[in-house]
Parts: structure tokens; sequence; C-alpha cells
């Protein structure tokens, strides 16, 4: 992990690391270079509106942001990046991730959150890919690969389960 | 309306205005000084978040966000102060309020919303002259008035109706 | 705890102990007295009752209310009370707090509660904090000093990670 | 309508009203006396509870309460009264009647409050007829019939149809 | 348990006997006899329909039905009969009761249910009896004790709680 | 329309026969003969039953049912039939479709009712004549013509389209 | 299990076996044919659009498609054949089931699935058997004696729940 | 509009057209090439498979796909190319869009659709905008001053709004 990663992952929480954990891990199999941070839209703002304010001049192509319950991670760093944002809404709390998932996806008109699923860190990180990829041909090829992988995945399941059943 | 106003009232939007009117009306009725604001918390990050910071300061006592679809307006305003943050969950858009609500008032710990109904204007300001009465007994007065003269147009109310029926 | 607390905390079953014990334990760390009471809006609706009309004689200044399902706490105390009523919808049942956060927020207009997130106690702790710190400036330091306190813990915990992955 | 009718009907705003006229012409048509009421849950709580507290002793025999968004009226009701008391949600603002539903329907253990669909004000009246009728023959024999009514007109619905189409 | 039970519950599955177990004994406690049968709208539909035709004639009072996911149980035993019929929606299957809570209080105009809370077996045995009371007045005397002994407990919960804290 | 139809559709409410209209327009296209009924799972239970439990020996392949709000008429329909059953939720009542689509979908174990989207009359007749299509070559030929048909409908909007825009 | 059978069961992850067991089972007991296929609509569907374009041509009667989440399965394959096709929608992520269930049901006029109940394999293969009956008397006879064996089922345990009482 | 548009921008429906003309209007603004196509995912399933199949080879950057209520249309595109797919869940029939949103967003591992908000159609060129701009810093410049411009514009309503009250 270094400053000039590619991809930044920030979480509100330090708690929300398991559930982003496949974020992480997809990017080290695409090869694509990472930092996590913990930062908070209330908690550490100031902290979070830097780093966002910055994080175009310093060589980041795209922010992820993971959080919970009211999540205005994502939003705010929309508001002070013209990066793309890409938003997890995390379970958690009493009403179960469709709060994190309004409040990650209803964003007002110009600026925009890339929402993927509740906990859906493993496609926050191959949307990122996918949009580095438009500039980088390996990764391109990568991604080809990879929905080839995932195809054969499932032709081997199928497969097996012919044999079991 | 002046720069040292008891109460800010911000929105995200100058559409907003006509659902935050019975808020202004009712904070004119109980004679409390405010400030109405259009801020964003997407569009104007450093706008709300320096209001924020500074209303302490310049005498605010109370501040109150309406903004609707993935509400951060409140939350982000809590974000930069320690003054009670009253959440006006905006309908509006496909999903209809529930998504501002949500956004509004399942915050994490330790930077509450004060959240009231969708749409509750009125309550907003209501709940914060409560707030403000806590140290002038001339509101604590008026807010006693308020609810014998509700309580009496109940009364009336009902006794028109039994002489429609 | 005595008579005369500052803030009054009601519960509608013991129960829920547990779930409002974070926002006890938050209004010790701010040494804000508090008294905690059991008491229905349905079972035991007049000392409810009587219990909000004379709080605000009594020297208390916040009134907190945590219940579940179809909340009514809240909304009955605060018919009775021109005190700002903090509402803490509680999990529990079988559709699991949004029962309860809509009969605790969607008041009508002339009776507002302040609603937290669902089983949000430590949020209606500091809000009810915040509330009273408006004429009490000690208060008003020990808010900052939190929010600076929370800040630390982020960038702490941001810290800690750097080292970890 | 008099003072010692056997169904009253109460509602939490006098704007309530087309929304149960059903109710009360379904109640005129069953020849059952009832008085009809505004009493408010948070504005005027006394009334509320006096009335509930004497209906009884009064005789009345049914209580049927309508009210919107954190409908409370109801289950105040319920708590000052051993007489069955019908709810009936009624819809209005920005969430439309679900809230009103929950706040109705979810009472906690010991205290029941009958529940029809949103806006169910016929229905609310033949339930309380039912109630009515298990020591009333004649009102039994004039549900027969209303059931036979029914079931004729749908019948007579149907043959209209096979015309038409 | 006889023939000529005042008070009928009927559940759609006997997997269903634990949910309403408290329905069970509140009735008991009341000394109000019941029957408890396992009858389906959907399995044994003849079985029902006539059980709900001839409930009245037998001397049943009030039928409570219980019933989960897509319960038609109340709804089609209400078709059948003029008694009062009580709804308990019960938990259950993925949606977790609000399709049971939907296909019980949603009745259309004509036949209503008289719905409870979700699982709210005890509030449909109270609200039973509360139905029956119309014309017993020992039953309606117990109603009272009740409504004290539950008062009690809470007053001495709260004195619990005063020493415990 | 026969007595001998192939498809036969109830509704619930002869209001709901504009919402049902291109399900009869379908299957007239496709020419399957129907038969379209005014029957109350509620309201008329024994026409109902009696119609569904006679339906196959009269030679009805497939029973369509229309209904709204706490929608039974196919869940009863289905309990007095081996026809396969097809359920549309109807929208209509505060709730709006969602307590009609749970309410018909999520059947017990035994007795499956084939649901469409709320509103899906269309939908219905086409599933119908896949049904019969099982056992009717042409039918089928008419399915693959229909998806053709459909296709080309897209595709010449889509001209269409490049040419407007 | 065979080429040619008459029921096809598609499922779109491995890991939902176990949740359409009761599918096979059932479709075991009705003595129908079946294979069960691994296939997504995301991850191989080519494979799936093949297998359902040629499904009819082969002999299947029905297809059954089993997902979860954004549950495309049913409406992809759908989408390529005329045979009248089942989506179960599989519970499973934060949303638990109603985002599969919205995902399976609501398909624009056209291309209809016949949703069952959340995870409702046993009713997915009871509709398969309904279907094919139509065209089959054997099959029509099994499903009555099914509905007779269902309904003496309860009837048993309405017998063994008045001995346990 | 060319075959070579760097956006891509599918329909289910020619209907929706208006509701994403915003989307349109977006990417002229930002002088980015696209294309508008009607397809669907259930009725002309080749052509969207092989569209998406062939889109980046041909030069498109981003898909933007936009379908309602069972919206299946983003994640079939998405399961057929490598290039980041933006869903725009569209409302309309009863469910209101929530259904659209849900069958969007809620994308299995592996195949992720970057959703936005209900008719989010201004936004999903805004992202689309921002992902090309990472290989584009005349696009990134455009970026940068149009958030300047909300902001202003932002300013601007705020002092208007002096002005007017």
């Amino acid at each position: 992990m270094s400053e000039n990663a590619t991809v930044a992952i920030l979480m509100g929480s330090k708690n929300d690391l398991s559930k982003i954990q496949s974020c992480l891990d997809t990017l080290k199999e695409f090869g694509v270079s990472y930092t996590v941070r913990v930062m908070s839209a209330h908690r550490t703002p100031e902290i979070a509106c830097t780093f966002a304010s910055e994080a175009r001049a310093k060589g980041t192509k795209v922010i992820i942001c993971a959080a919970g319950m009211a999540a205005h991670l994502a939003g705010v760093v929309a508001g002070h990046s013209t990066l793309p944002v890409i938003g997890i809404p995390v379970s958690g709390g009493a009403i179960g991730g469709v709060d994190a998932l309004y409040s990650t996806v209803q964003m007002p008109p110009g600026i925009p959150v890339a929402t993927v699923a509740v906990n859906g860190g493993k496609n926050a990180a191959i949307l990122a890919v996918q949009m580095i990829s438009l500039a980088d041909e390996s990764l391109a090829d990568k991604l080809a690969q990879y929905k080839i992988d995932m195809a054969e995945k499932v032709v081997a399941h199928d497969a097996e389960l012919q044999n079991e059943i």
C-alpha cells in the first residue's frame, strides 16, 4: 500500500474491515494498488474532505467508500472530488442495510455515487478495475480472463452437481 | 433575519422553501430570530462546513437542516458543530421520503441528528423553541400557551363537529 | 440519581434497560445528572402523564423515552410537557424496529419528538447534552472535547490499520 | 347522536372526517347509535384519557379511533379503558399509511387494539356491530342479512359483466 | 376444551402452537373456555368453512385465527361467519411477518378482521375477553383488575430499577 | 365466452375490470377461449369454492384470479382445485399493491399460486397460454411468433429513436 | 436425471441446492423426471440462453429457476423460451429476499415469470406438476390425491392436538 | 450520434426516453459522444447481448442502462461486457421504483452494476464522464468547472433567498 495507490478505500469505522476484505483481495488479485483508510464523514470530516479534495492530484483513480446506517461517507467524498466514487452500503444496525443503501444511492443530481449491492465489496473492486481498465489494456485482458474463470467455475459446479445427484 | 439569529435553517435546495414555510412561520410566531440559507452538503460543502463550524461562536443556538433523498446535510452539519442539529427529511423523488428519513435519523453513535417527521417543518421549529426555552422562561410560557391554544382548537373543532353532524 | 435530575430517561419496559445502557453511560461521562424510570404509555398512563406534566417544574431539562413496537411513550410524554422530548425507537418484535421508528418520528404538527436512530441510546444522551449545553458553557466545552476525542480515536484506528495491513 | 351512544368514534383531527364517513354511514345502516368526537392523544390528552376512562360506565360498548402518521390515539385510549378499541390507521403524510398501520397494530402485550385496514372505516363499523351483536340477536340477524346482500351484489355484478362482455 | 367453547382458536399449522401459547394461557387466566383447532384455509378449506359457518349457532362468541406468510385463514373464516374474527399474523418465512400482517389486516370493505400485532397471541386473547365482557360483568371486572395488575408490575419494575442502579 | 372456456378469469370486484382488460385482450389475440367472472373469496365464498372445485371437470385448464389488498381469491381458489392458478395482485388502497403481492405470492407449501407482477394482466394471459401450449402445438407456434413480434416492435422503436434524436 | 427430463431446474449458484431440495423431492414424489443445472444469467449467460432456447425442442415442459438478490435468471430464461418459466426467489444477502422477489415477479409485459414464495421450492414443483397435468390424467389424479393427503395430515395434526392439550 | 460513440445508453422501452433526457443533455454538455438505443433484456436479448459483447471492441467506454420494474437490462449487459455498466432504475408500475432499484443494485459477486438513484439520469451521465476523465484531462477540467458552477448556482440561490425573505 502506498500514498500513490490507484484505488483508495475509505471506511467509516475499523469494524467494517471484515466486510470489505473481499474488496481488498480482489484488487490484489488484479494487481491494482490500493490504500485503505479509516475516515468518518462525521467524526473526522476535515480529514475525509481533504483526502477527497487531494486524491485526484495525488494520482488516485477511484475512491471506494464503505459505510453503514445513514451512510454519508461516499456522498461527502463525492462532494469533494471529481473522481468516480463507488459506495458500498454496509449492513448493520436494526434496519439491516436498506438505510445504508438509500443513503448511498439516492444522491441528488450533480453528485453521483456508483453504488453496488449491500456488502458488495468484491463488486466494488471489479467496478474500480473496469473503470481503470478504460486506459489500461492489460487490465481489460485480466477482466476478460476473470469473466472466463467465473464461467468455468460455474461450469465446474454444474458438472459436480451432475455427479452428486 | 440577521447574522446573529438564534436559529439557522439550512436547506439543500431552494426548491424546498415551500416545504419549510411552516417552520419559518412558527419561529416567527414564537418571536425567535432565524436565518434561512441555501447550502448543500454536496454542492457547497465548504460553505456548509464553515457555517456549521462557526455557528456556535456567532450565537446560533440550534441548526435546522432540511434535505431530501440521500439527505446528508443534517449529518454533515452535525459533524461540524456541537450545537443541537434538527433534521427535516423532505419528501420527493421516486422513493418518496423514506430514503430521506433513513439518511437523516440513522446517524452513527457520537453524532446525533434530532429528526422530526418527513416534511415536519412546524415540529422542527417547535423543537427548536423547546430547546431554547430551557434558558428562556418567556419562551417556556409561550410554549405552554401554545399547547393550550392547540387544545382549544381541537375542542372548538369537536364542538363544530357536534353541530354539523 | 435524584428527584431533581437534569435528564429523565423513561422506558416502556424494564427489559429495554440493556438497550439504553449506552445512554446512561454517556450522560455519566458528561457529568449530567439523570433519573431512569420504568413507565408505560399504556400500562401506567397516569404515572407517565403526571411525570411528564410535572417534569419542567421539578427542574428536568430533557426527557428521553425509549420504547419498541407501536412506541407511543415519547409521543404521549411530549403531549404533556413543553420540554424537549427525545425518542429512542427500540428494536424487537417481528418487524424489527421500523415500527418503533415510524411510531416515534412521524408525530403530527404541534408535538415534536426529537428522534434518534433505532437503538440510538448514546446519541440520545449526546443530543440531551447538546440541548443543555446551550446554557452551560462547561458542557459546551466537554462536547467540543468529545468531538476531538472521537476524531482522535478514528485517527488511531486508521494508524493501527496501516500497521496491520 | 347522544351522550349514551353505543359506539364512540374518536378522530385525531377534524380533517379525517371524510375518511371515516363510511364508518358513520354503516353504523347508521345497522341502527347502532354513535357519537363522533374530535380528540387528540397529543393535543388534548386529558380529554381523550377522561373520555376513555369513563366510556364503559356511560354505556359505550366499543370505541373506534381513527388517526394518521404516528397514530397513538387508539393505543392511548386502549390504555384507559377495558372496552374493545378498534383502530383505523388513516393514510396521509409522506409515508402514506404504513406508519399509521404500524403505530396502531403493533401494540405491546396487555393492551390490544383491534386494527382494520388503512382507511378501513366501513370495516371498523362492521366489526363494532359484530362485537355488539354477541348480546343482541337482532343485530346478529342484520349481519347475516348484510352478508347475503353483499353476496347478492357480487352476483348481480357478475351477471352485469356477462351481459357487457 | 369443549365443543361449546366460548372462543375458538384456529391455526393454519400445528407448528404455530408455540406462537399462540400465550393466547391460550391468557384465556385460561380469565376463565374463558376455548377450543384450539388446526385447520387450513388452503389444505382443509371445507373444514374451515364449515367450522366458521356453524360456530355462531354452536355458541362460539369469538374466533381467533393465527397464520403466517400469505395468511388467508382469518379472512376466509370471516367470510363464513358474522362473529368477530381476530387475526394473529404469525412471523416466519423470509419476509418475516409483514406479509402475514398485510394479508390479515388489509381486508376489503364488508369483511373485517380485527388484527393484532405480529405474534400478538396474548393481545388476541385480551381482545376476545373484552368483546365477551360486553355482556359479562364479571369479565369486565377481571379486565379492570388485569389492568391494575399490569400497572403494579410496571411500578414494581420501576422500584426494582431504582434499587439496582 | 362460454361455460367451457379454456381459461377462467375471476376478479374479486367488478371495479378491477379495467385492470385486467389487457389479460382479456391478450387471450383473445391468442384465440384462447375464456370466461370472466366476478366472485369474491370473502363475499361469495361458496360460489368461488364451487367454481374452483368444478373447473377441472368442466374443461377449464387455467384459472386466473385478480384481487387487491389482502388478496385471498387466488389462494382460496388454489385450495379447491388442482389446476394451475395464476394470481394477479391488483394495486389500490393506501399500501398500493405490495399488500396484494404478498397476499398472493407468499403461499404456504402445498398450494402454489403462479404470481405475476402487480397489475400484470397481460403476463397472466401469456403465462396461461404457455401452460396450455404444452399440449397445443399451434399455440406454441403463436407464442414463438408473439416473441418475434415483440422483438420487432422493439427494433422498430429503436429505429424510430435513431431518426428522432 | 436425463437430457430429456420433463422439468429443468436451474439455479444461479450451487450454494442454493439446499434451498431447492424440497423442489427436487416433490418432483420425484410425483414421478416427474427432472434435470438440475447450475447456470448463471450473469456468469454463464450463453449457456443459460442456449439452454433456454433449446429446451422446448428437447422436450422440456417447464423450466424452474432459483436465484437470489437481483435474481435475473428466471427473467433471462423467460426471454429465450416460450415454455412456462417458474421463478423461485431465494433469500440471502442483507435485504433478505424481497430483492429477489421483486426481481423475479415484476416482469414487464410480454415475458411472464410464474413466481412462487421466497424459498418456495416445493410449490414450484407442484405448480410444474399442475401445468404438466393439463395433458396427463395420471398426474391430475396424483395431484388430487396429494390434496387429500395434505388435508388428512392437517386433520391428523388437529386430532393429535386435541389429545395433547 | 455515431456507431463509435464513447457512451452507449440503452433503455428497455422507448417510453423511458423522457426519464433519461437529462442523461443525454448532460453528456452533450460535456461534449461526450453517445448513442441511444432501445433494447430489451427480455424482448430482444440477442441484440442486447451482442451489443454488449461487441461494445468494448467498437470503442465504447461506458454503457448506461435504464430500465424499470424487474430491471434486468443493466445486469444482463454487465454479464456480456468488461466495460463499466451504469444502471438507472426507472420508476413506474405499482411498486414505484424500489423494485427497479433492487433489481439493478443487488448484483451477485463478480458482475457489478454501478447504480445511481431512481430516475438518476443526470448522475449516470456525470458518473460516465468521471470514468472517462480518468484518461482525459480536458474532461477532468470540465468536471472541476461543473462542480464550481453547481456551487455558484447554490450561492446565487442563497443570495436570491436573502432578498426574497
